[in-house]
């Protein structure tokens, strides 16, 4: 009973022994169910623990709204360095959160509570020379012995704000994945890594774009402000009803496309460089941590 | 000599006494033809000369880059606590600068030296009943004996500084007036005073859209950040080609309109309430003080 409150009240602060941990596996069940039951959101640890167990593989859009939510990737050890200076040179599109030690799938206690990346996102993509193998729900077995894991911020972490500022969002409504789209905007090269941008975009009203705008840039470490309002042919997207990932979403006659740099830009990057082996998130199912949104706001 | 390199190095700080005034006067002729020789910028107080002297009656835009630009009006004592108010209702449309003491011309000393709000704006709309009687150059015969002179800041106020940052304006291009239209967004009504809001317009990059705002954002006494980004026919706007003020610019591919809050918004609500007597600056004829753009910004 003291640990269900516990669980429902989950904050970066609350950190539980592993005996506790032990017993919310049991108790989350029923906690589960009863914060559902009342209609309420989910902490990020009742959260991951659905996801582990095998209860959600959905897109995590509005899931967990207040919490820093990151894309995944991992690579090998010998394709880390390139990649971390990837991020280090885009850091818009790969703005890095976190990044594991060499062979573990922990990231730090202080960004989630008994996390294990192999289990915790609700749908993983394998990449094999640049190729898309497959799309599964735990990647257990797929994990290579020297992996590294990075822990990308983003755009799906200032959700709860913008809906705070009542700025809806289209795809949570509409109960879709966020459309993404490549684009023509080049990162910089680093080592064999190289390619283009991804952005995602959301229909904002025309007059609620310079709130979006001033929003969207306290968040730096989850893509920042839009890379381009309107104007969707200039960065290359040719077809608003075909994103490249996810779902189209209707645009109103009073909204403009906002385009922000997507954390699947790795994705691309890693196809576009034809990386020999990679772990990634599946697009718009990510990793929701313990960490508030706004905690690195300045 | 030594004043006419004053003249040239003029900033707030440098406060001529009346007989360097005078002399200035004098010296202003040569002083100016050698700036202008040498393709150098007019610093404000050889500006205002120049304008009072009937020598320049255009307009303001791109004038005297860096300066705090502002739209003037003028009321009789019995309406200016109405109006004095609808600017603390309505401070996006109407950031108040400075308000002079009844019966007098001149702005403090502190924001423009010797200067004479009857002589020192290029050009002068006068108000009728609502009604615009005529367009002067000065207006020492109209000027009220009981006149209270209201400073509205400018949106010409930040454009070096969207300049400096590689955003370029149409306008000035172009060889144009900016263009402004009347909008369907109320003005919180004050008294007697009601209407709609005017809005200037800029096109603007896509890619370029987020810098713009974060950069308008910083200058809230010159109308601070977009109202509205694409979507003209949302805030009332049906034909971009035929503004109600100035002159209609080119919107490239690659552009979206920018629309920002406008200091002619006084002169819709002065026509849309019929106030009695009143002037104005001439649409995109502004009054250019010698304070800093940035001196307000935060």
């Amino acid at each position: 009973m003291q640990i269900a409150e516990n669980v429902t009240g989950c904050t970066p602060s609350n950190t539980p022994s592993p005996f506790q941990l032990r017993e919310l596996k049991l108790a989350l069940p029923n906690a589960l169910a009863k914060s559902q039951a009342k209609g309420s959101k989910l902490a990020p640890l009742q959260f991951r623990s659905l996801v582990r167990n095998g209860h959600y593989n959905g897109t995590t859009n509005g899931q967990c709204p207040g919490y820093l939510q990151c894309n995944l990737v991992v690579l090998r050890k010998s394709e880390a360095f390139d990649f971390m200076l990837f991020c280090q040179r885009n850091p818009q599109a790969c703005p890095l959160v976190e990044v594991c030690d060499v062979g573990s799938p922990h990231p730090p206690e202080s960004l989630a509570i008994g996390a294990d990346l192999r289990t915790d996102i609700p749908k993983y993509s394998i990449y094999k020379g640049g190729v898309l193998e497959k799309e599964i729900t735990d990647v257990v077995k797929e994990w290579p012995e020297d992996s590294v894991a990075f822990l990308v911020g983003c755009s799906f972490t200032y959700d709860s704000a913008l809906l705070q500022a009542n700025i809806p969002l289209r795809s949570v409504e509409e109960g879709k994945n966020v459309p993404m789209y490549r684009t023509n905007i080049p990162c910089c090269d680093a080592g064999s890594l190289k390619g283009n941008m991804v952005v995602s975009m959301k229909p904002i009203k025309g007059v609620d774009v310079a709130k979006e705008v001033l929003l969207t840039n306290k968040y730096p470490h989850a893509h920042g402000a839009p890379v381009c309002v309107g104007c969707p042919q200039s960065i290359g997207i040719q077809d608003l009803n075909n994103p490249d990932w996810g779902d189209a979403v209707e645009i109103r006659k009073d909204e403009i496309p906002v385009f922000h740099a997507c954390g699947v830009t790795p994705q691309n990057i890693l196809i576009e460089s034809k990386v020999e082996f990679a772990i990634t998130h599946a697009p718009g199912h990510m990793f929701v941590t313990d960490r508030l949104s706004d905690e690195k706001v300045f």
